[in-house]
């Protein structure tokens, strides 16, 4: 009682142009009940990685049965799949491009079905916009209740992303940053479990030692920090400052963590 | 059953201060009921040419009888006058400064009134913010379902764009950038149909070639393309890149289309 | 009936990451009922003062009732306190370092309590984002229904933000630009009542005399102007153009009020 469906959306449409209003136009047309929550518009243009980590970041916190509507699609209109997939307990639509593929890698239950069945569609499809054409209104029926086989054939496989690894020895592992966020932190692809094993190793980035610490109020200031951020990875931060400006780290620079 | 009023929203408010905040708080003091959509609060300050564009582009796929609200309204305060309408079954509230004249033209069924009943007001009124004072309550109000001759008398004109207009010959039709979008695809007026009937025709912006395709993908890296963008008009583009980076396409550069 | 309760989220997280999207996700996994209301989330990132602002400009247009969330936190993870307080009906959940403090200085009804109740919380807490852990699933909780009280011990004082403060004489009031929006409007410190009671002050930015003035369309082009604001400042404008821009106002400059 009182739970409506639930639709969480991440795209590269930014929020200046009319795209991610014309997809929740359509969802809405579909399904007026859904309750639609923005996850992010503001994935770099074309940007799979970023999309991919993002979803991976917000995707355990989402609500069980969330409908998640993916659509960072620089093949849009070209061979690569459509797809809906439910994994966990949760759904997700958009291209088989990678996008999803860091949420399916962990999943313990995964559905994928490549989606064909043309009825649950818009009449015509744009070659340039399947985000409002065909995935905005498949998320609608599925809010409504549709079963996921109903939208086409089911597949085995999905495109995997080559998301940037990390080398591990028995004394360290190195890694790399993935992304900078709006404060600055640099967050890296050395994961929590890692770092946790060894609370008296030390952290390197380029030529600089980094102090580990368990809170940003904890560095002092001026001082490159690094803790374990809210997503489950090492991350580099200032204190109530921008790591990546006053240090110029950007995306790709190598990280050490040894002990 | 199940479907609540919904009121979409475009401003120029941007998304940093609370100007867009205050007038979604008013709708739901009055309403509280409504769902809303932001359909963008990032049109250029004062820029009523690209606030209507984009309801020109978005307001055909909002679901019926939704209220849009539109404040991009540098005359707030002087003479100008505060309209309500009815266009083919969905609703409009903003300032009668040609922001709503694309879809008003397109209308078959169109009935304007100007808002003169305050008692729909907030009880003060600031001379700055009538998006807040007049515009949000009287969409609370016709979203509780008030008719929309209780707001006001009715008016038979209504101001027009200087909407950027296309020169049309018997082999060729001239027209210009209207509008450079996120992912720095450069947006012209010449609309879907003329291009549609010749499919072989070729495409032109000042000294360039360009190449006239189905969709994204099939640019080659680094070709300007031309494609039917998903608003209806012809779009220039670039494979996973800025077109309007790339070749320093901006507002107003002239596009040609010859057969 | 139809009143769903109403939470309004006001953070420093940007809607690039995915901060914000956590925060609502928690929120809707305690309370799927919930109408999510997003102030802002573009606060200079641990900008207390700027949050502090649109906070008191845009609660008094809140719904009765509504529980608004404030997430700018330079101090995660340290001592300073988290609370949730109810003032003049409606409900505030944040850290207690000045954010909330204007709020809280004009309420004639204040209950604050220092969140101790680690059953309302996430199980799991980090040491970096307490809005997802703490202020998110406490405003779940209340949005539930959850009496205040339970969250904690009531406490007396609030941490005050070192405002910024104007002089005043017999004859005049000497201010600062406490904000520029996007606009290019520069907000003072100077309040509505102080130049209402006179009409026929002046207005001088450092050098610069200022036509006082009651509608932005009033100006002359090029004309700096000053206006009494929606929010209820003293405000220097510019018609259709940025103040802020052409005659490089930026915060902190001094403003001066002379009757």
């Amino acid at each position: 009682m009182g739970t409506t469906p639930l639709i969480a959306l991440v795209t590269d449409f930014g929020t200046t142009d009319w795209y991610a209003a014309c997809v929740k136009s359509v969802i809405w047309s579909v399904c007026p009940t859904a309750r639609l929550l923005d996850l992010t518009h503001e994935i770099p243009p074309h940007d799979v990685l970023v999309g991919a980590l993002t979803l991976s970041s917000v995707v355990p916190w989402l609500p069980q049965k969330t409908i998640c509507v993916g659509v960072v699609d620089p093949g849009v209109g070209t061979n690569r799949a459509p797809i809906a997939a439910s994994a966990d307990g949760r759904f997700f639509v958009g291209p088989d491009n990678g996008l999803f593929s860091k949420v399916f890698d962990r999943a313990e239950h995964l559905t994928i079905v490549r989606l064909t069945q043309r009825r649950y569609w818009q009449s015509q499809v744009s070659s340039t916009f399947h985000g409002r054409d065909i995935f905005a209104p498949v998320a609608g029926h599925l809010a409504r209740g549709r079963a996921l086989h109903l939208f086409g054939s089911s597949v085995k496989t999905y495109r995997r992303l080559s998301w940037p690894s990390f080398q591990q020895t028995s004394t360290s592992v190195r890694g790399a940053v993935l992304h900078v966020d709006r404060f600055g932190n640099a967050i890296t692809n050395i994961p929590e479990q890692l770092v946790a094993r060894h609370p008296d190793g030390r952290v390197r980035c380029g030529p600089r030692k980094v102090r580990l610490v368990s809170t940003y109020g904890a560095g002092r200031v001026g001082e490159l920090i690094a803790v374990i951020g809210s997503h489950g990875y090492l991350e580099l931060a200032l204190r109530e400052r921008s790591a990546a400006a006053r240090y110029r780290i950007t995306r790709g620079d190598a990280v050490e963590f040894r002990w």
